[in-house]
């Protein structure tokens, strides 16, 4: 990590034990018992600040980029809550994913429900989480014009990740391998609405709230009205699914010293982009290979050997670069359309807020 | 049930019908599999309208009395579904509490997370009842004045009912009897903010907010000012404890026949006003027993009548009668001292939403 990126870290981590001490003071003001007040600031401590803070930071970066100048410290502020309350959102689903999933590890330590006390109460404390967002909103937000949009984009944002999620328990359920269930038109969908909606849209239409850019808005010189959060969704939720299909190939294809751990994605009967884009080109002895080895562990794993077999005659690795060439000029085309107006011009989407998302991406190899 | 409770259950169900048909409506404009909308109707129609009803259809009656004169069909309808997210709100809660505490059966049914085919997809799909509750406060409320303090009421009761269920669960864990955690005063933290705030303070207030009841007011001839909602709770939130202290009492003393299930708290180790009342009072040969026996089974339930010799050694049938009648007067009291105004007044309190509360709670047997 560069010295700059890690100062960044460590100012937007700096918020977080603000919005922990304000959580706790509230606890405290309405008499919970010591014990919950413990349980409580571990819960937090376990399952919030822990990962790469990504989606976190992005709303941060979204609105100096959107703003064009660092911003105040109260600005700083506010806009560090609207980053944390993404990291709320996401615990909440990742503490109640791993319980479901029956998984192990997360971000190098024991899944939350996997702590010998916690069990089954980590469901009581995922919601916590969830609660909290909506009291930190409050508390920070409660004055300002926009208020009810940011209420109404956590509360659309989790529903959609809980459609997904509901899709994606469905389609593959851990017990079952039933390869008939899935299509790339089922990935697709569990992507959108499991991880593009809240990893990408939400931050950067949080940021455009913050920054106070209207639902629609006419340029000087221009006839034509802009939607701009729509202009958003249509190119974030691509790019979230991009974003997914490379996590996908690289669980795949990605060198284990790069990626920094050993995919699991076809022993664990994931429905990843690979196997639905092997399904939508498999021959039938293939199909029966497919059927015979997906999400089983096979003795030394030869199982998943087959598979990735498969995986190779299908030409995957072309079919991927392929993909990640044609969507990268789509979405540099997308970007290329935003009109900026005048460089002074104030409340208006940038092309470099989508650019700055879309390096970060293209081409990584972790 | 009389004709008119029963007419009065199927209006209020007829509206069920139309807010679980909007909901698929959305998932299937979403774009949804068809898997996914038969997986959410079922969970719907599992876990939302098989209850008594009583805290949604308060919302209506409150809202009646508050009027003073029946509704009109567009009214109604607005109102049922502020009475339906109540029943939403504790269906999200029903479900994942079962789950978290092992519970078999539930309104005559195995308890959700025990039918085969859902499990662990529970925790998903209570999220999604909660969701159901902000989409459809949207879809019917989003113009007018008060709907952001719609949607802090839920927020803010959902945390209040997550903080009750944190404390009861860290005091009462399924597998671990320890009666020195238990207390009067813990038990009365879990009683109000885990059952008083969602059943009695927010069906009132959300009827309150739709009848346009102001934060404050100060009545023709009056001088003194009134914070409604705080009058509101002043009451409802001790008339919430008397309702769970009785429902304590007869899982003790309440004869099956009546009260329709056999009791089981002492059995299952519940942080009960009568384990905790009996702990108050218990000399130390009676405390041995009471910590001996208590979360027991034992042969032939031996435990539970040794734990049951104790209450009535305390007098504990007594104690409950001097409880009763001094919370009664209390709450009469309270009641007693709202200021309604002429009769004409309106959007301010009225008397009879709390009588209402209290005539049919005080002195019940079942």
């Amino acid at each position: 990590m560069t010295t700059d990126k890690a100062a960044r870290r460590a100012k937007f981590e700096s918020v977080w034990s603000m919005i922990h001490d304000e959580l706790l003071a509230h606890f405290k003001a309405c008499g919970m018992p010591t014990e919950a007040q413990e349980w409580y600031s571990k819960n937090l401590q376990y399952n919030v600040p822990g990962g790469k803070l990504n989606r976190g930071m992005s709303v941060v970066d979204t609105v100096e980029i959107l703003k064009g100048r660092p911003l105040s410290e109260e600005e700083y502020l506010q806009v560090a809550v609207l980053g944390w309350g993404v990291e709320l959102l996401q615990a909440f689903f990742l503490v109640t994913d791993d319980l479901m999933d029956s998984s192990i590890t997360r971000r190098g330590q024991p899944c939350y429900y996997r702590v010998p006390e916690i069990g089954l109460v980590a469901v009581n404390d995922a919601f916590m989480l969830e609660g909290a967002i909506y009291h930190l909103l409050k508390l920070h937000f409660k004055k300002e014009p926009y208020y009810v949009d940011l209420l109404e984009l956590f509360h659309e944002t989790s529903y959609q990740t809980e459609m997904g999620q509901l899709i994606d328990l469905i389609t593959a359920p851990e017990d079952v391998v039933d390869l008939s269930r899935f299509s790339l038109q089922k990935h697709s969908m569990i992507v959108v609405y499991k991880t593009a909606f809240y990893s990408f849209y939400l931050p950067v239409a949080l940021a455009m709230l913050f920054c106070r850019i209207p639902t629609s808005y006419t340029l000087p010189g221009s006839t034509s009205p802009v939607a701009p959060y729509e202009v958003a969704k249509a190119i974030l939720i691509p790019l979230g699914e991009y974003f997914q299909v490379q996590d996908d190939f690289l669980d795949f294809a990605g060198l284990p010293a790069q990626i920094g751990k050993v995919g699991t994605d076809i022993v664990d009967n994931k429905c990843s982009w690979c196997i639905n884009t092997a399904l939508s080109l498999a021959r039938p002895e293939q199909r029966k290979i497919l059927d015979e080895n997906y999400g089983e562990q096979g003795y030394l794993g030869e199982a998943e050997k087959r598979v990735k077999a498969v995986y190779e005659e299908i030409g995957l690795r072309k079919i991927y670069a392929e993909y990640e060439e044609n969507i990268y000029k789509e979405l540099m085309r997308l970007i290329d359309q935003i009109d900026e107006g005048s460089p002074e011009q104030e409340s208006v989407l940038k092309k470099d807020v989508f650019k700055s998302f879309l390096d970060k991406i293209h081409r990584r190899k972790k």
